[in-house]
């Protein structure tokens, strides 16, 4: 197992490049606005290692050398000086309790407006699209997929514990979303994670197509 | 009339990049999210051969080597080793009723919609725009085009009798719905066919800006 | 003044590839899908010479030679072989009457659904917007400006007739509207038609958004 | 202090791509469409100096050679032959009161539509979103972000001095609508001002797609 250091020095190019050609093709799309959204690799899983991306930075145009590593408490590791989102822990969370080799975090309209709209439920479902079966293990456009809605907050351990119990509540989720906030999903790999986003935001759409919104009155 | 062996082994470089091109356009609209759709291009009738998307693989950057040769009961000819996509079959069912050079399925947010939408009423009719024209053999914006909508379903020799059916009864259909999945549709070639998707995508658009849609209540 | 057969001859490279330039960033806009639109530049004026596209061909990769010449009447001068469109004869009759260097059409979800629903009161006004002000001689977003509708016809010299008798009583019209058909505009050059396409598309997204068009029913 | 000579002297490469580049971004994404918006950096305080977009250039493909320099008073500095925009004027007033490295100017639907809605109220409060904080200084979603509308005017010394009040009033806006017409937002650099606009317009977006907008009536 690699040291920390090790990590810092070592050639990740394959995989720097591999988590920037798929992020610009989410931000392409719209969902990476003004430096919106964080995305990660797993690199390793004991100790856990992700490759991130740094805080602040615009997701259109990513380079390998905006992407940062971090381990299990969402740190930077040994001499790394950049500073992380802080997201990150979420990130380590899912890591930990899902397996996922990726997570990927975005803002849509449509993950925007859901997740606020359906706050106050705490979720809602998805059936009867095709399009579910894109989400790993599901078989048929019958299949009842929630989508849990966590509160947003500022405060990251305070959520990282919200997520631990999602995750022990309903182990078999494919994603969430944060209210007013954006969507978090992952998967095995990046290109599976990748199509867990698209996926996602192509049923969101279709629900906010359908979905009677509260008024915005300005107020 | 060539072997299977033979397409195995032939240069059908030209087929398959001009599919990857035509594809590629489809997918840069947004109607191939997360691996969705599938698309042929008729290279035989007798035996039917067609060349066809893998299954899994993403629409927007599909390379050559992402297609595949199919025999008329939609498994592959002899020497293929990839994995074709279920509904492999209904392009073979397709292309057998219609004559069809090519068969393109997408998933579009209008075309899910709209499929959802009118599933009861077995489809729904488009009049009035100049678009229609577009469709081959139609000559005027007066002219009534009838979209059929069948339920979806995961048994593809189901789906396929289905189809059958439907050309049995309407032999002139330029393309139907499956509910809650997307547009088939197909033209005497692949630029044709292109065409199409683009002249269903654009009233269906139309259709579903004027749609009063079910609300979307998240249960 | 140059004979027709002299422009067959002649090299138009420049004005070729700038129609080509510019209609492409048009179709890229979706506003030509499925091989929808024509467009054309005025060469000449005594005797009328347009060069505009071909019927049939797809403008998001327009080339060259996909354009031809036309003469006063809208059919192809000397010499010329390819098909001209039906409505070419509506591009010489809006030079004729408005002098226009260029005129372009164009297929919007927007403009064929506001076409549409203004049909049988023959028009709308615009008013309000700052982006009124892009059209040639609007100084002021309180202009108003009135967007005639005409019934969609497949009769060419009916409908070149219906568009004479407007420009009698509208000489002022920037554009006008054919109903679920599409916008007509011109400018003194190609660059100012292209300002006058994309001016009125932001302007009727802006209305179509805030009309209550009649629901589809498919019936 | 350079001379304002000087400044036509200069080589100003590096501002002059910068600005193009971050202008192309915002055009692609339909904000400038018809030669719309107008955009600045600040080179330098005293006196002030501006690098401006020229009046009537498409911004879609800005070139270098389309910005132009200009004085505190909004006019071009010695020896500057080109036409800057009449809103020229709004940009150094901005300036002169934020002190931004920036200011960018930009019209999109929902800027356009929100100005016009709001106008009798004289703005509208966005809450409740994460990306809120993507303005510079706004930590948390529960921030309460307000957006003043000013009436739209062809005067721009009223609409300048309006723009002084407004300051005077509300030190710490972010950015302000004139209604029907678009927004001005400004950052202490290109790269923020630049966040500013897509943070904004992303907030736009979702509160225009739950705005009841009077409807359009065409008369």
């Amino acid at each position: 197992m690699p040291s920390s250091a090790t990590y810092i020095e070592r050639d990740l190019t394959t995989e720097r490049n591999a988590l920037c050609r798929v992020v610009a093709e989410l931000a392409a799309q719209g969902w990476c606005q003004g430096t919106g959204g964080n995305f990660s690799v797993t690199l390793d899983r004991q100790p856990l290692r992700l490759l991130i991306t740094r805080s602040g930075v615009h997701k259109r145009h990513l380079k390998p050398e905006d992407l940062m590593i971090l381990g299990a408490d969402g740190s930077p590791v040994e001499g790394e000086t950049a500073k992380p989102s802080a997201e990150a822990l979420l990130h380590t969370r899912i890591v930990e309790a899902t397996g996922a080799g990726s997570v990927l975090h975005v803002h849509s309209l449509a993950n925007t407006l859901l997740g606020e709209h359906f706050a106050d439920r705490g979720g809602f479902v998805l059936r009867g699209y095709e399009m579910l079966k894109g989400l790993e293990g599901v078989a048929t456009h019958e299949a009842e997929v929630f989508v849990p809605v966590l509160r947003n907050s500022q405060d990251m351990p305070v959520l990282a514990e919200e997520v631990g119990r999602l995750f022990a509540e309903r182990p078999g989720v494919h994603g969430f979303l944060l209210a007013g906030h954006g969507l978090y999903t992952w998967g095995a790999g990046l290109e599976q994670a990748g199509r867990h986003v698209e996926i996602f935001e192509f049923l969101f759409e279709c629900a906010a197509r359908r979905t009677r919104f509260e008024p915005f009155t300005g107020q």
